[in-house]
């Protein structure tokens, strides 16, 4: 029932309307773990440099969080800085020193290898290909997300890694990107053709939209009085779907439905502080709690 | 349960990326009454030029759409002319030629004194209210649209109309310049002291979003495979809306959220053609048809 993930591990400096850090834990592995953490044990693969603390590895202790494939290398962690707009719609990239994270080759460990549920993380698409491989077996789910670099740069070589992908998880304007095609139910046959059986379409504050070919799934974001650091909101979906997907075992109709409830769930909470800070220290029951409340926002009877 | 309706109907010229139209008719309140006429009988203030023509009147024909507060004047009709850009999120407006919109002044015939359901469009503030002035007693249902330019423009009188309305449908933008907060709950919060029990926020393919003092409700847009021209979109929304509240009869909670979906999915026919072509068309069946489908595209169970 464990589910991998590989992505990046790295520390953030944000700003936002509502603050400023200048070092806390981030990268798409880190949220993501948390996230699923609440629903199977997680095994993660990352690395992290010489930067990379106890009180950082503190942050995943006390949870199902395997860190065995966490490598440790000489050099500084993946350095990622931001300033977020008045309205956080749009972030501006201050700097993004990748360290460590540039010379990553994802290597399985032993105990990993029997793994049945995947998470491909926003790396180089052929670094997505290099995890299936290792693996012992075909797992029963992997999920994958990527980025317009890797679409324009890389677009071979994600393609080929897309073939073995059930789950695509990204945003409208990588939608089109990948599909060259406006209109998003069409870009999603064009996706289904690629290989995905399911584009997941992460639309932060406006929610996801889950395009199946038998159905269509709209989940909002929930509306929160304190939005301080959208940071990691992507990434928290992604693990809380992924972490519930691979809890519940089968990828029914209804599953798939409540997974995308459960990741727009705990994304509602990371955004409510900064980094990890508020995603750290949920609980399930907090969860259950927030996922009822999504059920009075969205129910109707005609 | 008739419901009256004050506000434009223009002659518009749209440019999309699928097409471009050099007359058709639009203004806020022709979609409004298309819309809401599904469901109550329709009372229309508006002004028109001597460019209205038979075949243009005969496109509220054989509804229940009531046109003796239609004003006929010397000159020509209000005249708008726009471009969406490539992804139809932005539009540059080319022309607006007010002509006899100008001279505005609504009158309302005897024969709509007594309604008791009233939507008062996006017109200047103090002629809103007047509208409210001329009626006989208390309406039971208020609802409001504005913009920017009255926001900005006609502040105190739109302060002073908006005590009386009970709906306030404006999108997000609008909220933040009404109420000087970003976030939208707090938002809410100071909408609800000037006036209205409740705000409705319109966000376009992103859907709509009810705040009440006591839930809130979030309804997405459709998921449609072909968006040809989002003109007229939000006031289908607002007839739709409130042609199924004035029907209802009461502002339950079970009520509002209904309404809310039919205004969306009434919203969702309009988007498929240019101007109200579809919208003309549009049947009851087809209309409760795409209701169900909205139930299947929000559900889950926990």
């Amino acid at each position: 029932m464990s589910l991998l993930v590989v992505g990046s591990v790295a520390f953030d400096a944000i700003e936002t309307p509502f603050g400023k850090v200048d070092r806390t834990l981030g990268g798409a592995a880190s949220y993501f773990a948390l996230a699923a953490s609440h629903f199977v044990p997680v095994r993660m693969v990352a690395i992290v440099g010489e930067d990379f603390s106890d009180k950082d590895r503190a942050v995943f202790k006390g949870r199902k969080i395997d860190l065995s494939g966490l490598e440790h290398a000489a050099g500084k962690s993946f350095f990622w800085s931001g300033r977020y707009s008045q309205n956080m719609n749009e972030r501006t990239t201050l700097a993004t020193e990748l360290n460590v994270f540039a010379e990553f080759k994802p290597t399985l460990p032993d105990t990993y290898l029997d793994t049945k549920h995947v998470f491909l993380g926003n790396i180089q698409p052929g670094l997505q290909q290099s995890v299936l491989h290792q693996l012992n077996g075909k797992p029963r789910i992997v999920g994958l997300d990527t980025m317009n670099y890797w679409i324009e740069g890389s677009n071979a070589q994600l393609r080929e890694t897309l073939k073995h992908v059930d789950i695509l998880t990204i945003n409208d304007d990588e939608t089109r990107q990948l599909t060259g095609e406006h209109n998003l139910i069409r870009a999603s046959r064009h996706v289904f053709k690629l290989g995905p059986k399911i584009l997941i379409i992460k639309r932060g504050e406006h929610g996801a939209l889950m395009v199946h070919p038998k159905f269509i799934f709209s989940v909002p974001a929930f509306p929160l009085e304190q939005v301080h650091d959208p940071t990691g909101a992507g990434d928290t979906f992604a693990g809380g779907f992924m972490g519930y997907l691979a809890k519940a075992g089968s990828m029914n109709e209804q599953n798939l439905r409540r997974a995308m409830v459960y990741g727009s769930v705990l994304a509602s909470f990371t955004v409510e502080k900064f980094g990890v800070e508020r995603l750290a220290k949920v609980t399930r029951r907090e969860i259950d709690q927030r996922a009822r409340k999504f059920a009075k926002l969205t129910a109707f009877k005609l």
